[in-house]
């Protein structure tokens, strides 16, 4: 038995559980999400963070065909360079061998593939914290988050995205006899052969906030059904998807594939070669994660490729009524501050009826309102040390210029405060700002990527709802959350929201945040409004990486 | 209960047979294709053709919205006017009337859409003597492929588009109660809560020669999914789809839905509309069954829509070895007779290899392949009655006027022939012209729809293999059709097909055509070449037409 047989029979059972996954939806995790010794080894937290300090100020080797040189430079948002030099290759000699590599891995078949894929996955398992001290190093998230983002998380949404690729490849027979029953005679009858073949090079861009959890779901569904991916991270993140084609690449090569069909593109900020890269013939799939601008970009101007793009927008809080405004103010203040409100689905625009909130102790008005969410974001960054596990470090220098341009905005009405990080006095920590706007305000109808956030006092409910519709329709948004105890008006939300193609939760006051988006149950973007075209994880995600190729013979 | 509901209790056991039959692929069919009065009833056929002549000369009312005159310009290939005024319908109006349509249906949900869904086909169904003649006299097809193609090989392809939709919203659930279990406590709960939505208005862009079966699996699909379709029949064949979308708004208004679901765009070739339609941000979806042109461009230029696209190209024969010479010959000869080559499966180019065709006879010699194949089309051609019901008419005059233009050319080795049709006497009807040329001759590069046939002549079998594989990814190809008695040359073969994206059938020497496409059984295009970037049907055709609204709150 080939060892790619072998590693499919091998992880048959979690491929199946995977499946049944992502039909019931329920809860569902492949991966322990506990950073704990006793799962992952006493020496895993040390051995990975000797793992990730190994690569620092080094070149990092990965055989590339074409390699011509180094390049990259990551800076971390905790305050220094990583000096990691990375392949710099010729895009033709990349390319050549991804597409020769193609060949051997469409013929191997869905089953093959899918062990492969899966070993990869349980390898990535086996690095988490290697990968999550590279992943909170470049994106500048606290660790538990890069741990679990970069880790089970993103590892479960490879799983998933194998899962259902697997599962459209399965559901196509490869050999069938067809039967036409005739007036006269025998029936007329034909052999059918049904081949899956593979669409071209795959492209996943990576992004600087999730590079992992982001590209992970494209990279595994071009793999698992027979496509070559390279791998073109965010010059700022390129550690953690280096070290994941790496692992890819040495998985490939021990199941005898060629390795190359797993390669990797780094740049810099200064010299990107995207474009480049995504203009050249051979590439028939690109997954993108990042900003409206170049992800609107792509949309358009592909037109040999299928393109598959998460762009982020304008994430809506509608605060109507609530029975627990504690649970709600503190609720909503932690998904403002996780991770510095760097989250694709932290909410930015907080819609609040002009007359308050209803509450049992009767109306909090606006200002209440954003007296005690001040408050509760200062209890929870009141202590340095828990703050910036919370906090992160904000990544990038534009996410910084933008907040430190509202400093002085007569507009604020939360401040944000700077943190010292206890170990990392460079890091970049700040606290979120609230600023106030009126509903035609340009501030509420743009994004605002970080820790910025924007109070909008509307003319009633009506306009609330009414004005998230549009605002999702004009600029996207991912998720919306809204607090409400009257049924008729939570029914009106569920419907707009529904019509404008947002993920809505509804009255979350304990520990569940809205930001959160779990592997196997939710549909992470709906593709349905400008916050991206496509859904992590759906049928229409995976079923256009490969077509079928069909021979005809009398029987 | 309600009308739809009813509807889909009735349909339900068809379609869940149809969902079978899309997974095991054998033969299958759910509508009858002997055009036979103990089937359809006695008078079916006389009162099909009663019902069709009553449409001439007359203005076809459809009540549409919008409806500020009468367009339309139809003239039959059997040589006279259809006379048929269509509603000219202002188009703002229009798409204000579709988008309206939509919420109610939407909320009907999977269930009662595949119900109503289903319930128009078999009304179809029970029309097709009628839609055969409007298909007849206006694609310019023989009676038997007319009745068909356009009415039950239709209705399977619009049965097999609705059950791959029904299966894919049918494996979303709508409420899941998601619990992850804590280290501490009871596990979070939260209920989650799934709609399905649809994407927004489709535009479905009919074809003059298959209005219907390359029509219906688009319409049907966006229809069961959610939206709302705008169908565009092409100038030249209005007809077929016109009582298509009056059935469709019959049923519609009788299921207690809004008729606008389904609407009709007439329009002449003198004053295209189609641009216009697609350009409107309403457009979410558009099939398009066409020439290469204008497939071009709408893939290229609608980011706000899907695009789905069956544009043709260069098909190939590949003539290595035969066991049955006589069968193979008259297979190919049927092939290029059958509707004059005004398909899109038939063979245009026939690759030989220069030193011939080896037979048990020995080796066959281009020159005598040429005088059997002309042998063959004058015995399938002689008797002019018989020839019309294979032949049918020329559709287009663009279509004649290339027949003609190659006449008097010199490449020529098998000349067209004019038949006179017994009762049409202006109806344009040819026998197939076979022109020889080189490999690097232009014309082997570019499609020649209709009746005309190209020979190359190639320096041996793996020459012809890589010019069909060059040819086909560059113009394009839906089928090949392969004869070769020698298994490692059919090897070569089925994987070039399989690179190229083309659809190949082998040594066909019997009654089955490369031509014939089966619903439930075939995927017509592959999506892989330039021939067309969808497939008729499979999962990528269906999945991307909705999008999945998602709530989530603490249980």
């Amino acid at each position: 038995m080939s060892v790619a047989a072998t590693l499919f029979e091998t992880h048959r059972p979690l491929l199946d559980r995977a499946v049944a996954a992502i039909e019931a939806r329920g809860y569902w995790s492949a991966f322990p999400e506990a950073p704990s010794g006793r799962i992952y080894g006493e020496t895993a937290k040390d051995d990975g963070l000797a793992g990730y300090r190994a690569r620092l100020g080094q070149p990092f080797a990965l055989d590339l065909p074409g390699t011509r040189g180094w390049t990259g430079q990551e800076r971390s948002p905790y305050g220094f360079d990583l000096g990691i030099a990375y392949p710099d290759c010729d895009l033709g000699a990349l390319l050549a061998a991804a597409v020769k590599a193609m060949p051997g891995w469409a013929a191997a078949g869905p089953e093959a593939r899918a062990g492969v894929a899966v070993e990869i996955v349980k390898r990535l398992n086996a690095r988490s914290f290697e990968i999550a001290y590279a992943s909170m190093f470049t994106s500048g998230q606290p660790f538990l988050m890069a741990f679990q983002a970069a880790g089970p998380h993103a590892q479960d949404r490879a799983l998933e995205a194998i899962a259902y690729a697997w599962r459209e490849m399965a559901r196509i027979p490869s050999q069938v006899r067809w039967e036409k029953p005739q007036s006269k005679g025998g029936p007329l009858a034909i052999e059918k052969g049904f081949r899956i073949v593979p669409a071209g090079v795959g492209v996943v861009i990576g992004c600087a906030t999730f590079p992992a959890w982001n590209g992970y779901p494209g990279l595994f569904a071009s793999l698992v059904t027979g496509n070559a991916v390279v791998v073109k991270p965010h010059p700022q993140a390129i550690l953690p998807l280096a070290i994941t084609v790496e692992v890819a690449r040495e998985v490939l090569r021990e199941s005898g594939f060629d390795p190359n069909l797993v390669t990797l593109l780094a740049d810099t900020a200064e010299r990107p070669r995207t474009v480049e890269l995504v203009e050249r013939p051979e590439v028939a799939l690109v997954d993108f994660t990042g900003g409206p601008a170049f992800g609107d970009w792509l949309e358009r101007n592909l037109p040999h490729a299928k393109v598959f793009t998460e762009k982020a927008g304008v994430n809506l809080a509608i605060l109507h009524s609530t029975d627990d405004p504690k649970g709600m103010v503190r609720n909503l203040a932690t998904s403002l501050c996780l991770y510095s409100g760097q989250m694709c689905t932290t909410p930015q625009n907080l819609l609040v009826p002009a007359d308050g909130i209803r509450t049992p102790d009767g109306v909090m008005p606006v200002t209440a309102f954003v007296a005690v969410l001040d408050e509760a974001i200062r209890a929870l960054t009141a202590d340095p040390a828990g703050a910036v596990e919370l906090l992160g470090a904000i990544q990038s220098d534009a996410t910084l210029a933008r907040l430190e341009g509202f400093a002085d905005d007569p507009r604020v009405l939360i401040p944000s405060r700077p943190i010292t990080h206890p170990r990392h006095p460079d890091a970049r920590v700040r606290t979120p700002l609230l600023l106030g706007a009126t509903a035609d305000d340009p501030l509420a109808g743009r994004e605002l990527f970080g820790p910025v956030a924007v109070l909008v006092a509307t003319d009633g409910i009506d306009a609330a709802v009414g004005l998230a519709h549009d605002l999702t329709r004009r600029a996207g948004a991912i998720t919306w959350v809204a607090h409400s105890t009257d049924d008729a008006v939570a029914e009106r939300i569920t419907d707009a929201a529904a019509a404008a193609g947002a993920s809505l939760a509804v009255n979350l006051t304990g520990p569940v945040l809205v930001n959160q988006s779990a592997a196997y149950s939710d549909y992470h973007v709906n593709g349905a409004n400008p916050a991206g075209n496509a859904s992590l994880t759906d049928t229409a995600f995976v079923a256009a990486r490969f077509r079928v190729a069909q021979t005809r013979r009398p029987a």
